[in-house]
């Protein structure tokens, strides 16, 4: 990209990150609700899972992968990894926030607590996480920021984004997995149900199924995509064209790889994918 | 099943009825508005597709299905194919009232047209269906019996059905084509969509992408699951369970061919495929 000329900010492209495919479920509704725009989609998928990973080092992961996409000149971060914004959501803010642009930073996390809590009649929300994700208490700092009188029923689940990247057809094994998982949001009696991880959104017909229609599914998704919308409206950034926006992958791990379990998270043909090396060229481009 | 004791007509299970694998995106919506259902579902694989036969072959195979379901005691019938239903209702619906049960008979096209009818603002509707659908008429006297005022765009998507039932993951071919076949929609200017083909669910993010967020997609399966719903109630007929139901399979043709086309549609295992043969055995068991 070097030596080409820059394009007008409106023009150019919304940043996305993940550690692996499972942020694709974000992207797809980004592509869906937001046609007109061009997106940049990285999955760290080198160090897939972020999981397993201390906070500081999911705050340089974040910050690393921030610079990479602002020198490809996007012109909004999305995080749509729920590790990495629970650990790195203020340092990148505050990062972006330095750059010449003012780059907006978007994060899963908040977008859907506020979903949910608007949501609920009866103010009991089921939160489906990562342990890892469970045990940090971002979704329940962000449930109580938005009202502190709202009960927040959390289930880790350790089995459940493994099985749903692994394996499809989805066999019984699954739906009893699934099943396992929401006995205890039906014994709460919740009214609305955060997917706290962005692979779930595979088995939402199946968590509807088994939580009954009365019961509110909220992915971070939808959430996102409003936010996103909203950020590019305010700094007046919306892409001018009439006509789809394109969008493209980079991956630090291996393509194929990617392509192979991403088309199921993306619904849509994934197109080229680019191997990048984050460490040995940490700003490149 | 002869032999065994007939069950209380509220336990008996809901039928479906497809030419194939399409209709069960119309079995994924009732599994999951209604979960404490039975349903079985017979895939008449072994003469797909309905779209080449005739009206009187469509409707002696409609006539044939029906009876086979009624033997194995369903307690609801549910037409999920779009030429079937065009060409066989009223003969279904005659034969089913005649029977001791006084079987309601649900269908395609009309639930879908109404909801269609009820969402336009700007009283302009889309159809993409095959060509031997559009070429029947049967959305257009649908959708004018609603509202005669109602314009309807329709557009034959010939290539579409095939492309979706045979390739996974979905390549810029698919892209394309649906691209095409939006075109026609958006020059007219439709605020509302109808999926006039089961097959089409599949599709429906590049769609909504293509259109454009403004127009709402109309798919049968939604349409359909409040229909049964409405008819159960309305004779005492729903399951008194507060667990989930099950579900199974008949099919016509080959079993394995069913379940590995199959479970992209339901997006949920197929558990149990029983082949049979409608010729030999018309009403058995």
């Amino acid at each position: 990209m070097a030596g080409s000329p820059s394009p007008p900010p409106r023009e150019r492209p919304v940043g996305v990150f993940d550690s692996g495919v499972g942020g694709l479920t974000v992207l797809h509704e980004l592509l869906v609700a937001l046609p007109h725009e061009d997106f940049l989609y990285l999955g760290d998928t080198a160090r897939f899972p972020y999981g397993v990973r201390s906070g500081e080092e999911l705050e340089r992961f974040a910050l690393q992968i921030a610079e990479h996409l602002l020198a490809r000149r996007t012109k909004l971060l999305v995080v749509a990894c729920n590790s990495a914004a629970a650990a790195a959501l203020p340092a990148l803010q505050a990062r972006m926030m330095e750059t010449t642009l003012g780059v907006d930073v978007v994060a899963v996390v908040g977008p859907e607590s506020q979903m949910a809590v608007d949501s609920t009649h009866n103010g009991k929300i089921g939160l489906l996480a990562t342990p890892t994700t469970v045990e940090s208490g971002a979704y329940d700092r962000a449930v109580h920021a938005a009202d502190p009188m709202v009960e927040l029923h959390a289930v880790p689940c350790a089995d459940l984004a493994p099985i749903i990247q692994g394996g499809f057809p989805f066999d019984e094994h699954v739906v009893e997995t699934v099943r396992r998982y929401c006995q205890p949001l039906r014994e709460a009696g919740v009214d609305t149900v955060i997917l706290g991880c962005t692979h779930y959104v595979l088995v939402a017909p199946m968590l509807q199924r088994m939580l009954g229609r009365g019961v509110r599914l909220v992915s971070s998704g939808p959430a996102i995509a409003r936010r996103v919308e909203h950020a590019l409206e305010h700094r007046g950034l919306g892409n001018p064209r009439e006509d789809e926006g394109d969008y493209r992958f980079l991956c630090t791990g291996d393509a194929d790889a990617f392509r192979d379990h991403g088309t199921r998270f993306l619904q849509m043909p994934l197109g080229d994918i680019v191997h990048v090396d984050l460490e040995r060229e940490p700003a490149a481009a």
